[in-house]
């Protein structure tokens, strides 16, 4: 059988027809242009579902179901999109509106929860029941799967585990809460714990790199060159990722980690100390299984691929 | 049908008869005597077991089955007890050899997530289906319910929110973690907070009531009669355990926490600020549901009637 994924972002729409195995028959990547507003997006989305179905051979009457992730606020039993700021939505019945055009069963859900449902489903979680899932991008998001479900909470408000504090005399977060973990962890963060490290020392090495700007990178590349002051913000970022790990370990205890999002892409560099230093903790006790870290796989297929899982 | 429900503590053990709706038709207490080691403690437990029953009017053997909490790590899939250090036990297989010995379903269960269910089943807790339970004793005991059931994590080893990191530059915990939260809300923390108060205060009221000992109430006490210093010591701990609370529901947002133990027996007190903090953090967002926050109301009942609900 086939489903069609989407994942609407701000900038860039991703979508693709999956099938059953996770195999993409067609998939596309487009503008949404969200000026246009919530009508012009929906009917833009169908008729390109439409176009990949065609792509693929055959009619979206085929289709058993439509998935779609969007980055905001989603009540996703009751199929409504509650708030999302980066499209000026606000309480729209995304599920029920796509339904009535197209005839099939829609299923809507948070972004990062799709790219977690994605990843465990084809992606490196596939060989893990219960797992959480982070992103390390501009911002941090989170999934949770328990079981092989994607849990949510109550109101779907859960697995926003960027907002669990890790400090608690921190600063304020736009969230209200002080020492979000995304205010530590995400690719933002980062960049200025970078820049805090270069102010600090202006002859180092890293300073050279960055003459013309700072990337989520830039201390990596420094610190594979050797130099220590990078050397040093990339282990205070590992300390920082892997202390919330530990939080959510004490927590639920999940097979394993899957990390996703750019800072991901370092690969074994960030995933390798984040392992140890977790089961070096685990370990501790001596009775509580081994946690696994690992990256992302599917990068920015995810969250298409998991809208897709919605509806299987 | 008729269960028995078994706590064990490291100075007594708690234990009673309880039917499907958690009427308890007979219970007792007694000195648990761990330096008797394993064997006589099972013995013991099985004999008083067949003395509740009798005293309820029936045969051992017309019981459904016997569930038992124990203040360690425990497999409770496999129905071992990984290691007790209350009670020196290691690697025991309590659940098989309870079985063994009486013919009887038993199963097993790290006493916090006991007292979990039992607050769920028959206390505080019974309106929701999605909780967590806090208790505030010496320790930081927790234990999560999703669904209606008992969530434990791979290998048993979640739901020890006590151990969430909430300050990640904090001092040094036994687990191996830094700033743990159990450091900052445990009744021992809390009285060591009331003790540096005093020591800067030396004039306070709080100090004046505590001239012949610190408790957990005494900063409370002192709060009531207006003493300024002890109503920011009162205020400082409500921060800290709300701050956990706030971590928690980004993550699971359940419908509720259940707050148990010595410092939740101070009622509204408590409650009531950690509710309103909470849901005002909630509200921020305007989408997010509210979330109850509820004083436990089984005391140290809820241990062998949470036990009880294991077999049930």
């Amino acid at each position: 059988m086939y489903y069609a994924g989407v994942d609407i972002g701000g900038k860039n729409t991703k979508m693709g027809i999956v099938d059953d195995f996770g195999n993409v028959v067609s998939s596309m990547t487009y503008r949404t242009q969200k000026e246009r507003g919530y009508d012009a997006i929906l009917l833009d989305m169908i008729s390109n579902i439409n176009s990949l179905c065609m792509e693929a051979g055959f009619d979206i009457k085929e289709l058993s179901g439509i998935g779609i992730g969007v980055p905001g606020i989603v009540n996703s039993r009751a199929g409504l999109v509650m708030s999302c700021s980066n499209l000026n939505w606000k309480g729209v019945d995304l599920a029920g509106d796509v339904k009535n055009l197209t005839g099939k069963q829609c299923k809507v859900c948070n972004d990062a929860n799709c790219a977690a449902l994605g990843e465990q489903r084809f992606g490196s979680g596939k060989n893990f029941k219960n797992l959480v899932f982070i992103t390390l991008g501009t911002g941090v998001g989170s999934g949770i799967i328990l079981d092989g479900k994607l849990f949510e909470g109550l109101g779907c408000a859960g697995a926003e585990a960027g907002h669990m504090g890790i400090q608690v005399d921190g600063d304020k977060c736009a969230c209200g809460n002080k020492g979000c973990w995304e205010e530590f962890i995400s690719a933002k963060a980062f960049v200025e714990q970078t820049r805090v490290a270069i102010e600090q020392n202006p002859k180092s090495l890293l300073a050279e790199i960055c003459k013309d700007g700072i990337s989520g990178k830039s201390a990596f590349i420094a610190a594979r060159e050797g130099d220590s002051v990078a050397k040093n913000v990339v282990e205070k970022y590992i300390g920082y990722l892997t202390y919330g790990l530990i939080g959510l370990t004490n927590i639920l205890h999940p097979q394993a980690f899957v990390l996703g999002g750019g800072i991901a892409n370092e690969g074994a560099e960030l995933i390798l100390p984040v392992k140890s230093m977790l089961n070096e903790y685990i370990d501790n006790n001596g009775f509580y299984p081994y946690v696994d870290v690992v990256g992302a796989s599917l990068g920015n297929d995810a969250g298409y691929m998991g809208a897709a899982a919605l509806v299987m």
